[in-house]
């Protein structure tokens, strides 16, 4: 048995910051996706080959026995590996404690964890061979490891007989997409897989690569938008790494300090998640050029605008100063997506615009050593992918 | 008799535009000031001397009666000239309209109709010879008009005797202050000669020139600070003409559109300057070095956050953006002051920062073509200065 799965990454178009102090927020899926090659292996091992991690490892038969033996929870209530477990498995004998080791050892752990405790519920005794590579850049806040495990979770999931496999694609895309029903079980274990990666994660990032499309997401509840327009955007890497939890800290910290100078400013951002879900519905409706230019003009103010606030938050960097400023020099408006003080920027990109226009964008980013993609948002979450 | 007489400009710190909807704002005097030499003529004429102006002119006894015949009111009840007169006046026959043109016209028409009201009630016939020179740009939000105007006012008051003649003067500083009452007439003087060139200005720019230090101000009510720290700012000019005007009618228009994006941003911009008085007041108490430096940062924190929230309501510029990244790039905290788009930004400058730092700072402002000037807050109102 043999079968690919992929699925997205995700971008925070409005709202981060404010929604960690119960404001909205709003995310979508990218059109940058991670693909995961699985195939059931006779052999009582797991063979891991995920290039963009510089991960090439087997996790041997021992390692599976003792690891099956502390996993437990049922289909539909999976159950954290307790962490002792990981010192007595070979496979994270890792020599050096460096971050790119620390995150190769987390994937290790979580891939075993994810597969030992679905081959335990299903009783079956095979290994699995899994071939993994993402378009999207590691750690920079877009997702990459909920994207990663929404495809193990679907893709155990499958090899399993958990879920059935996706019989039609949808309008002669080459990707086939799980029922409902199934998408929400998957979308259990791809959390369970971004529990043991991050600890306390929101949900947004597995939800977002598991269904796909945009949701907003306020106080832990998470809605799928009515209507995606298809937007498209320019991301971009500053390559700068960041902490999120140093961000969040720092925001804190500002707002107890002067709460009467910062809780109008989150309020002010959660009003513009508003207005930018307006402009999104006037987007989708498709309407005559007049208004559709108008909605996209008020998008982007409210970018400008957005941009700003988490400016007066402290949560840019001259990076991302630097790639907003560069874009707004050419009529372009970009804002920061994630915990910002490093991490990526997305700027928007009309329907009408150039195809010169956005590669001279491209390029002048490049020179300034910025990565960049252009990209769709609100394309189809995890998917069974034809080769 | 012949006297000179000084006044300075005004920078507003904080609150510029949120003033305009009932918020507090914050304004100094600047140790730039304007000058004006006076001396009496037996002649009926107005000789006029204003280098940075380009002007230099007579009005002579022709024009001076006609204006002399249209103006009325008493010393504590100034009546502003009918605009009808203008037409009659010999010395306004300018060829040009161009704004250096009319800036010229309004300033001859400003300063002979101040001139004739106070001359007609003084009962006299002298002329005078005015030699003007400033230290301050023109046009660039800086109150050089007021600092004009109060010059004017003052020394016309003494020309005739409303006014004493100060004696002494302020730990043996050049400039001679006029007493709290005189100050009042002053004030009241140049509040008219504002009105003749601005037709509905605030109050704030002449107070400032007439009684200097630092005042805040809400809905037209202006109250002197009890503690001005004597700061000291680079004084930075983008030379970019902007409208005031444009530029407050782009808020209202973006405020009536979203008030509720906009409104919580006036709102935290009020706490702002609530903020800045609590960090002068702690500057002014002079302090531990420790405590100081807190004092510093916090207030350099609140230029940054104030910025970016003069950014978001859309009226920065380029320059204005440019400025305030070159100065934290190296450390030093800038905003725009006054209605933005263009005009002047100032960084604040700690007591402790090196020459070296301030003069390349300067260096690296001046290759971008920016004007500037170090600058220290808070000091005297107009005065009578020795020579």
């Amino acid at each position: 048995m043999e079968f690919v799965v992929s699925a997205p990454g995700k971008v925070i178009l409005h709202g981060e910051h404010s929604v960690v102090y119960g404001k909205k927020a709003i995310a979508s899926s990218l059109s940058l996706r991670t693909t995961v090659k699985i195939r059931a292996l006779e052999e009582n091992i797991i063979s891991l080959d995920f290039s963009d991690l510089n991960i090439k490892e087997s996790v041997g038969s021992g390692d599976l026995t003792i690891l099956e033996s502390q996993v437990s929870g049922s289909l539909q209530e999976p159950c954290l590996p307790n962490e002792s477990v990981r010192n007595s498995l070979k496979c994270l004998e890792l020599q050096n404690t460096n971050v790119e080791c620390l995150l190769k050892q987390q994937t290790i752990f979580t891939t075993a964890s994810l597969f030992c405790s679905l081959r335990k519920i299903s009783g079956r005794k095979q290994g699995v061979e899994l071939v993994g590579m993402s378009d999207l850049p590691i750690g920079a806040g877009l997702g990459s490891s909920a994207s990663f495990s929404s495809c193990l979770a679907a893709g155990f999931l499958t090899l399993f007989d958990f879920i059935q496999t996706p019989e039609c694609s949808e309008n002669g895309s080459n990707k086939r997409i799980w029922s409902k029903l199934d998408l929400e079980l998957i979308n259990k274990w791809a959390f369970f897989g971004e529990k043991i990666i991050h600890g306390n994660p929101s949900g947004v990032d597995n939800s977002v690569a598991t269904f796909g499309g945009a949701i907003h997401f306020q106080r832990g509840e998470i809605t799928p938008l009515q209507c995606i327009p298809k937007l498209n955007i320019l991301l971009i890497n500053t390559k700068m790494p960041r902490s999120t939890k140093k961000l969040v800290g720092l925001v804190k910290e500002r707002k107890e300090k002067n709460p009467e100078i910062y809780e109008p400013i989150l309020q002010s951002m959660d009003e513009i998640t508003n207005a930018v879900m307006k402009a999104y519905d006037q987007i989708c409706e498709n309407c005559d050029d007049v208004t559709m230019s108008k909605a996209y003009s008020d998008l982007e103010n409210l970018i400008d605008v957005n941009q700003h606030l988490l400016q007066a938050l402290g949560v840019s960097h001259p990076t991302l100063d630097d790639i907003c400023l560069t874009c707004s020099t050419v009529g372009f408006h970009a804002k920061l997506t994630g915990a910002g003080g490093g991490g990526c920027a997305y700027c928007v990109i009309r329907p009408d615009v150039s195809e010169e226009a956005i590669e001279s964008l491209k390029r002048e980013l490049r020179t300034r050593n910025f990565e960049c993609w252009e990209c769709t948002l609100g394309g189809p979450g995890v998917a069974l992918t034809s080769p």
